[in-house]
């Protein structure tokens, strides 16, 4: 078994970083951890303040045996204020960033940052969420009449996986039938309901919102929903909805008005064209918003009345939104709206419930659009979902990768670990902290026919809980949903099909997610790399008080000896997977198990 | 000798995007090249639009035994669009952008850009830019009373390195002086004067401007800028100036106004505190500019009467502006202006001189602000002079690096070209092709004095005149001036003094120049690398019509044969640098010389 070293490391958690948002002028404390027998004589903080950069030198703060610890002081001085460190070494000085150290002059877009604006609500750095389809988790049994657009069909079919017919396809989940099945969420151990549109449209899906004002009446109407957040409160867990920016269904109220009337002040809403008027990706169900026109905003998004106010003031209250096609909002051509559609949710819901949550639909690389101020966070696709998938998923899989032509490429730990990095050094580590990490949701593959095998899926699931940011399960995956496109795999729960529901799968879930709010680094923590191996990757999570080494392998490998400064005072504590192994030397060791992934707080 | 390979490619240049600004809306056909035998299988174009990723395949253009190039359209939908291809390979798709070939996910950042922005005007494609700091190019003779700030020196003395004088030293150049030595120019082959600045000060470096209305009477005054300008203009040159924008003199007459009355119009144009006022890093000499002031643009900078403008009329008639510490022009605690100044100074310049230059200082990361509608180009430190001064200072330097407090570090060949790309990738090729790259300016040590030797000084003025931008040259490297520090570079040219006159260097500058000037392809070509190992960096520069190689090694190397694409149908013809050899197969090789360039035209 090698042994691997650790570097030097700064991050946003509290070991380094005292918590809180600062105002702008503070001076904040920041800290860099140096192990000892490195060659750092010394340490700089380079900061950017005006756009000029200003290096100071770093103190000595505290010594040990393992490492050196250096503080210095970031002035404020900007509303987002970039710094980075300096390490002066014998061979030549090193840049430490968001991702890693560096023996070269890097840009500054990898700096850590500190930023004025407020972070995610608190609750959400513990928060568990899980992801409900409506029409596809649980009907109540309230008979309905079917919408002239829909396929029905029976709780237990398969799920079209592509074809006109997909979003007609209509199961008859309600929101009667969620409240119904809330003990197991509890049972699983989540917190977070997170519901895909309840707004009435013409699909199962209800992206294309007929309107923003009302409940869709085949899941139970607006007193359902109530009824529901009622009953999701009284457990203390929290209910988010899920809203279309971008765009409205063509059958909403405003794009009739408008169609009727291009002199209403709907008409404003919408972009028209000599040809008709633009939708989202040329679909004419879903004529696009014009965040330009100056009507949309109160209606819309700004104050207490507007669509973004209103929902999340009793009696529904809900813990806030999840916007839809996030990356497109206020996009078109020349015009982009969207930091400033941002901003100004986020201003109403400061205003009417100020622990609401902000979430941004941005599939893609978001990071230009997570500056602090708008979207607390984004559906980590890019930084979580995509790197684990192709770490996870088999050598020579024929499943395509999401929105390529090309099937998912199985990449190695570095490159995993190289583009996680990445794309979480471009945002604050308050964004980093609250980040969706998922590893399906409806929009995608089930990560269960991805991976192909349970053991895989302990290693996907093991990383999931693990990680920085906040995990989101797509209801289904805890019991071992499989399904092949996004569509195919918006499966109903088979609470009536016990050849469905796999038990070892749902105590796997249950069991990361019960380490997960067990341990305070693995919410709170930082994240320090250990190291990163074609088929092994490890990382510490760590707080003032704890520390949790992850070591995740996807394959069986020779194990790693646990460094001194790791070994620590015993041995570590079991919190999943394997037992620690003595060498003969009698180091302790993390066993070459794989696919496996051990969790062990250190001692 | 080893072979080296090259790799699939694409840039901004003809070969692979047709040439002109494309209007929003356009189709733009984009070529990539892959060389045969690599396992690519298809080529897909992934650009971004209204913030969603479109992915379409592209479609085989032409194919030889060496390489096959693919086509597809990029609908510039957006001011800026993005875009990057997909390498679809049996081992997992790679991604083709800015920075080169990734067997991993990215962000968007390296994309390449296409953008509606007008670059750099063209005559800048050709121009050789040379640096003349007025106190100390040259003297006309004509006597004038000594200010009483100056500390008089004698044409010979050695300016101070450091201290409080060295503002004060006036050595007395003048604009005649000059006038009188552009044939010294027309010898060296550059054809752009570029002049720090002219106005009024207190300062020999006259960057503490008391207006910005006439200049300076020390340099001969308004006559002898407008001679000046004519004589440059006559022999086909063109003539730039150097602008603060970010602050003025305390000496300034808006200032000494904005002092006396707090309600003048000038007051608003300054930052003031409870203390006092904003200057410059805390230097009281220069208070510092509020763009946040509405009658400052018409007075600085917008329209044909602001100052901006001014100076492009006759009888200056200056071909651009270089703007002084642009990087924090407008950038103030929570405003930031400096997008906004930069629009509106270029469109200043296309109102009064369409095809006048605009560039910024900004030493540091000046990729956030060159999207391309503002400054043309940036003085290029990051992108070019750092990585540059890494690779050929030598071990053991302990010259400080420029701006910290350790000294220069000595990098791989890897590092160094990863750092060029890196920045490159950052920016439009419009911006990338437009850049100023500079060995030193009169803010740094002289590189004579940092590389050490004239071998290696060879190589740094080989790669100076080999990549993509405009070299720019301070006065008095050409000859072989040395000095320190910024301060202590900034000494006389030895018209006087024939020991400190370097023909031999002055031979290598002046070839070197000849070189650039005779090769389409070293001014308008792409830039694709062919290797980069520790000691040896390699590229080539290619237009339609010509391919010219760049081989730089800092010190003896085993050399490397040409593989056959760049072998072609018979032997290099040598522009700079060693004969190419031939192997005992008769391949052509690169010898294995260092410290060394080689920079040949192939067949």
């Amino acid at each position: 078994m090698n042994g691997r070293s650790l570097h030097a490391h700064h991050d946003g958690s509290e070991l380094y970083v005292p918590a809180g948002t600062p105002a702008l002028g503070d001076s904040v404390p920041v800290r860099v951890r140096v192990p000892s027998g490195s060659a750092v004589q010394a340490v700089h903080l380079r900061t950017v303040r005006d756009g000029e950069p200003e290096v100071t030198a770093a103190r000595l703060d505290r010594e040990d045996e393992r490492e050196r610890w250096f503080v210095a002081e970031v002035e404020v001085h900007n509303p987002t204020t970039g710094y980075r460190f300096l390490l002066d070494e014998p061979g030549g000085y090193r840049w430490l960033n968001g991702t890693g150290l560096h023996a070269r002059d890097v840009p500054d877009a990898a700096d850590f940052r500190l930023t004025v604006h407020a972070g995610a609500p608190a609750w959400t750095r513990d928060a568990v969420v899980y992801q409900v389809f409506p029409d596809r988790f649980a009907r109540s049994g309230t008979e309905r009449a079917l919408p002239d657009w829909a396929v029905p069909a029976a709780w237990g079919d398969e799920p079209f996986a592509g074809g006109p017919a997909v979003g007609q396809q209509l199961y008859g989940g309600d929101l009667p039938g969620i409240e119904q099945h809330l003990d197991h969420l509890e049972r699983l151990g989540v917190d977070v309901l997170y519901l895909t549109p309840f707004f009435p449209g013409r699909s199962n899906h209800r992206y294309d919102a007929s309107t923003f004002d009302h409940v869709d009446p085949l899941l139970g109407g607006d007193e359902a929903l109530a009824s529901l957040a009622r009953a999701v409160h009284a457990r203390g867990l929290r209910l988010l909805g899920d809203l279309t920016t971008n765009h409205t269904g063509a059958g909403h109220e405003w794009f009739r008005r408008a169609q009727a009337d291009r002199t209403s002040e709907e008409a404003s809403f919408y972009l028209w064209t000599e040809d008709g008027y633009v939708s989202w990706l040329g679909h004419a169900s879903l004529p696009k918003l014009d965040h330009a026109a100056p009507a949309l905003g109160p209606r819309l998004v700004d104050g207490p009345d507007s669509v973004i106010g209103r929902w999340l003031r009793e009696p529904f209250a809900l813990d806030g939104w999840r916007i839809d096609v996030a990356n497109m909002t206020g996009r078109y051509r020349d015009q982009d709206f969207t930091h400033d559609v941002a901003r100004r949710i986020r201003r109403t819901m400061t205003q009417v419930r100020p622990d609401a949550l902000l979430v941004s639909e941005h599939f893609h690389d978001a990071s230009g659009d997570l500056p602090g101020d708008g979207w607390h966070a984004n559906m980590n696709y890019n930084g979580f979902s995509r790197p684990v998938w192709g770490w996870t998923a088999p050598a020579g899989t024929t499943r395509r990768s999401l929105g390529l032509p090309v099937p998912q490429a199985r990449r190695l730990g570095a490159a995993t670990v190289a583009t996680m990095r990445e794309f979480a050094a471009a945002v604050p580590w308050a964004v980093t902290a609250a980040q969706w990490n998922m590893l399906g949701s409806h929009d995608t593959a089930r990560i269960r026919t991805l991976v192909g095998s349970r053991d895989m899926l302990e290693v996907a699931v093991g990383l999931l809980m693990t990680y920085p940011g906040t995990p989101m399960i797509f209801a289904g995956d805890e019991v071992g949903a499989t399904g092949t496109t996004g569509e195919h795999a918006r499966v109903t729960m088979p609470w009536d099909r016990p050849q469905d529901w796999d038990d070892a799968t749902f105590a796997l879930y249950r069991d990361l997610v019960a380490v997960r709010r067990g341990s305070r680094a693995l919410r709170h923590g930082g994240l320090r790399w250990w190291f990163a191996e074609d088929d092994v990757v490890a990382y510490l999570r760590e707080t003032t008080d704890e520390r949790v080494l992850v070591v995740a392998a996807r394959a069986p490998w020779p194990g790693a000896v646990l460094p001194d400064a790791l070994a620590g005072a015993g041995v570590p504590e079991v919190l999943h997977g394997p037992d620690p192994v003595r060498t003969t030397d009698g180091a302790v060791a993390v066993p070459g198990h794989g696919p496996a992934v051990a969790v062990w707080r250190l001692a």
